[in-house]
């Protein structure tokens, strides 16, 4: 196949100041959860973008100054010598793909607490931590000014020693940097605060400084918001905006522009479609003449044509897009583009950051595994034998055990009991604001329908014998898992109706099913993630009276960790849903539901006619025991290979099922030491050169 | 000194399997924030405890393999022949002070999700994560608990190599083993469910298995709890307990006992005091003849004797008077027990785990700094100059650096405006529940006092003109900082009474102060660590009616992290305080509060005649300003040198002010490079022995 000549333009080379990008494909920066902590992760995985086709390809947020540091947040750093080294890594590995490295220069004010350091953070005033850690800010005085200043300009030569082609000056997100920018924010009274010439004042010396020291080889871009302050969705609310952008157009190489919502920047697909940040980029290009790169969650080759035909940005920025398919650019130029792997817009890969740990991507297995378990995103290890597989569910996990064993060369049988493949996403994708996730679905099909090697077959259940009777090699059993009607309190597994009292529950899997409740409903939310307050939106949607009620003193409270939290509660209570905070439900009669208190035990009443519990699931592993049991247990008396994978062997996020999935199919015929199942990207005291330690290698 | 014979018991040599003790003082297993990610910083730290006299000193929690990982939380590891090596760091550092070395064995089971490794935790059944993640575990059959043994054995016999003394089978705190021993948790059918002794199999199998692979030189410990489930504070609800310990009471070597309930075990001074764990030691040494070791935030060395004496316990187990006071013991053997730094029971050293970063202690400000800034906790480097340092304010900052500078050999003074040192700790201490923060005061005031370079000044408000008469070489002005009557909605300071309503508010200040509301009072807490709650407290036990209204979503929110905010919630609610969450103050008029909803923005209104402000602070640097004025903003024009420390800098926690102290101390007369200020432990990827990346370095 060859390139669709409609997309040359995406080809077309850019001119950013001392450099140019082959393309117009962008990686902007964004987090990872490896930064300093895991380089060797961080720069293979960074590599393998370049590989896709990235023409630029950036850091996360990368601190310019110990006295600037997130963590449990993993950022990179540009500290001192040991950094060059690190970073160099991942330049290397990017260059060689033909494509720009960019480094984004970070200095956290307010927003960084410096728990590791113990650096005091400094501020435009002494304001109190902006996610609530107890350590407020000092108020910058000249001196601090002066230092942050040298700061940035030695992280600014550090980048370029590194052989960063394009440097960051980042001015949004609630850092420093947009602090000063901001009309509200910045109350000083010296040079650097009031008009906004002041206000753009360090900012305007950072670019300039920037370019003095690094600016013969490499490009320097701002990170600016297009915006002033959020409002509704699509509505800027600009503000002075334009006049600043004004102000300073001419000044940096390339501007990079984001919005003052970060919900909607990064808003996941259940409330933000692609393209959601156009309305906001309306003057920007009328205004400069450097090129600009945007986001979008841009997936489609067609919209991103469209984004820059029409305007609004030169350059097709991705975070997202970029994780859950490295090689985006790269089918587009082969003219590939239904291989493309669609990002869900799930957040999952944001939850690395909050969490402290490798990112990972529901989409793309891969995703933080190129270093550790050498894992290619487009590449398979060739097939170790000539044996058939089975793998029996067609779910998320089946799925891509599917793909990835019919690219690796085996002969395939994937046998679905139902009428569709898709498992969960099929019957989640069907709820409100989660179209998107069907996109695990459509790709696999898709790359499955191109495979001779596979064959489908729908409407087939299949039992031990059936098994058997197909005669595979290896079999794989993928049947998932199914929501309880009980739930957990602490120590068991209990239900909250008894048995003789003739009441119901419903469970996800009935709401998925239609099999709705009729009048006034609780939720009641054990799980935690998503599932419990979007079956609370269907139900609400019935026209019911809904409350949600749970044991967490947040709704879907790991949704913290995806960047969505406060999008859903507010969301929720705008559909005038009543939510129940920090409550086990213990007993429910089909006319009143008990819950107690978590803290004080205090039980109270909610009047409801019907509940949906949204707990734990159960293994639907059946098939897998009797197969198991036929043999005495003993695997080994099988005449196949047996396993178990996804919800099936352990029930968790569908990233989880995919990542199963996948590698059964890498390790199928590999010998894995289950012992010791992967590289470490940590520190090895006995393989350094310091002295004082070398007695222990 | 010498020894005070009364305490001669505490170093009387005790033989545990194969190996003995030198004395009595056992630092039990406790996180660090270190662990796998941070060596060095880990194995010096563990050193100095060493080095101060403690006869055993453990590991935290140790990962087995990579199916049992903990991040955000750093637990250590012994996956591979990399951990063996770091280890060795540890063990080399604590055998060269003549000290036992301890490993425990860990495997979390539903309490690890694995975000890092991605690997399926396993546990007893497919139980929900009991930290709520979404992942639920793999139920272990026959083949994964072969696995289980096979990885602890090889884990034991990785210690062994590592040079450990004693391996710890963990049977404790809602970990696997645990889960195993539960009557009502495990609901097994096969022989490790069901029966007393089939629950404790897969734990007597374990004992047995690393008694024969390391047993020959190292002593195997068990960590087990004494009572069964947690009840009242000191009212054991022992169940099958002591039938329970009696089966396996002759197996270990060592009994490491402690209790069901955390918030008892780990519990914040608040609550608990030292020896809180006694009521439930009642059974255990009468039933076994083995050593055993227990905890009780133990800081008298009286107290410990009786403990031994009574037959409570046969070793001293410590974690946190361990951090407080790595020199514990060497201050006892030395006769110089005034000299012992006391634990305060804050937890803040709970809160490195908890986030992710190193440790630190409110009263040991070298805890965590003994690698990457050369701290030592009772040696200070020696003053750099003649010069007399005039110290200005004698809170916590300004104590610890006139302590920490008297060390050094400079002559100091220190003003203090009040008639009592101890500035935030003597006022705080007098709050509900909060006395043994007086600790911060009593030692660094008893240290003082045995300085003849040291003189302190009370009732000394000082002046620019003062502080110049005093003739000082260098003057540091730790003037503290005074609650605001203002909140920050965000983006800036804002007050909540007109100017012109005549309405007032109280800040902590004036409830320290004595200044106390009378009549329904709310407490408005935007700061979210203890003090709003315990001022809820105080004033409740006035009689008052009181509630507590945050814009967080919990109580005292940032005590999440200090582990106690359970108890802190729960007691408030045992109080009659009303809990407001989520709602931001808009304003008040006398009579009503007005709130609004921090998702919804609706408002809504209390009705409270008071409202205590608890929510950020103002520095109180009038001192340091008019200083530098009267220099024309340069200091480089003053007579002396001059600095800032503590809240007078950055209002913070107490832990941050006496760091802020000491450093100042360490660091005059000494050059630091304020761009590269410390050291950091981490992957140096150019410094590896790795081909791949050789050629980065």
């Amino acid at each position: 196949m060859t390139r669709d000549p409609r997309y040359d333009i995406l080809f077309k080379p850019l001119k950013i100041g001392p450099v140019t990008t082959k393309n117009r494909f962008f990686q902007v920066p964004h987090c990872t959860g490896m930064g300093f902590i895991r380089p060797r992760m961080l720069a293979e995985m960074r590599g393998m973008k370049a590989e896709g086709g990235w023409g630029v390809v950036c850091t996360e947020y990368n601190s310019i100054h110990p006295s600037s540091e997130d963590l449990k947040h993993v950022s990179s750093s540009l500290w001192d010598d040991s950094d060059i080294r690190a970073s160099r890594l991942m330049t290397d590995k990017v260059h060689a793909h033909g494509a720009l490295a960019g480094a984004e220069l970070w200095y956290g004010g307010s927003r960084s607490a410096n728990m590791m350091t113990r650096e005091v953070a400094l501020d435009l005033d002494s304001l109190p931590n902006a996610v609530g850690h107890p350590f407020q800010t000092r108020a910058m005085d000249k001196s601090d000014i002066r230092d942050l200043r040298r700061w940035h300009r030695k992280a600014a030569l550090r980048a370029k020693e590194a052989e960063f082609d394009i440097v960051y000056v980042y001015a949004t997100h609630g850092y420093l940097l947009a602090n000063f920018l901001d009309p509200v924010r910045n109350t000083r009274g010296d040079e650097y605060g009031g008009s906004m010439e002041n206000r753009t004042r360090l900012i305007r010396e950072l670019i300039e400084e920037t370019k003095d020291a690094v600016g013969d080889r490499c490009a320097v871009a701002v990170r600016f918001a297009a915006d002033e302050q959020a409002g509704e969705d699509g509505k800027p609310i600009t503000g002075e905006r334009r006049d600043m952008f004004e102000m300073m157009a001419h000044m940096p190489d390339l501007w990079d522009i984001n919005i003052a919502n970060y919900d909607v920047e990064m808003g996941v697909s259940r409330f933000t479609k692609e393209g959601a940040l156009e309305p906001y980029m309306d003057f920007v290009k009328s205004v400069t003449d450097k090129p600009v790169v945007t986001v979008g969650r841009f997936t489609s080759p067609d919209t991103m044509v469209s984004q820059i035909k029409r305007g609004v940005t030169d350059l097709i920025g991705a975070a997202r897009p970029s994780i859950a398919d490295p090689f985006l650019p790269a089918k587009i130029e082969a003219g590939d583009v239904n291989a493309i792997r669609e990002c869900i817009g799930c957040n999952i890969c944001y939850s690395g950051d909050s969490i402290g740990v490798p990112i990972r991507c529901t989409q793309n297995p891969t995703m933080g595994e190129e270093w550790r378990k050498g894992w290619h995103p487009e590449k398979m290890n060739p097939k170790g034998g000539d044996g058939r597989v089975l793998v029996v569910g067609g779910g998320p996990a089946g799925l891509e055990a599917a793909r990835a064993l019919g690219k690796r060369g085996y002969d395939v049988i994937l046998a679905e009991a139902s009428r569709q493949v898709g498992g969960r996403v099929l019957r989640e994708a069907s709820l409100p604001g989660m179209s998107e996730y069907i996109r695990v679905k459509n790709y696999r099909e898709q790359q499955l329908s191109e495979m001779p090697n596979v064959e489908i077959f729908l409407e087939s259940f299949l039992s031990a014998q059936d098994v058997h009777a197909v005669g595979a090699d290896h079999v794989v059993i993928a049947t998932g898992a199914n929501w309880r009607a009980e739930r957990f309190n602490g120590n068991e597994y209990t239900p909250v109706v008894t048995n003789s009292s003739g009441v119901d529950v419903f469970t996800p899997d009935d709401i998925m099913d239609g099999k709705l409740p009729n009048g006034p409903t609780m939720i009641y939310d054990e799980d935690g993630y998503y599932l419990g307050g979007v079956i609370a939106e269907k139900i609400r949607h019935l026209g019911h009276d809904v409350t949600y009620a749970t044991p967490a003193d947040a709704v879907s409270k790991w949704t913290e960790n995806t960047s969505e939290s406060w999008r859903v509660r507010s969301h929720l209570m705008t559909l005038g849903i009543k939510i129940v905070l920090s409550k086990s439900l213990q007993s429910f009669d089909g006319q009143t539901a008990m819950l107690a208190c978590e803290f004080s035990g205090q039980t109270s009443e909610v009047n409801v006619e019907n509940i949906v519990m949204v707990t734990q699931r159960r293994t639907n592993d059946t098939l897998y025991q009797a197969l198991l049991e036929g043999a005495d247990r003993d695997p080994g008396k099988l005449p196949f290979t047996l396993a178990r994978i996804g919800d099936c062997d352990a029930p968790a996020i569908i990233a989880a099922a995919i990542y199963s999935g996948h590698r059964y199919a890498r390790e199928l015929d590999v010998p894995v030491d289950v012992d010791e199942p992967l590289r470490h990207d940590r520190t090895d005291v006995g393989e350094t050169k310091d002295g004082e330690y070398l007695q222990n290698a």
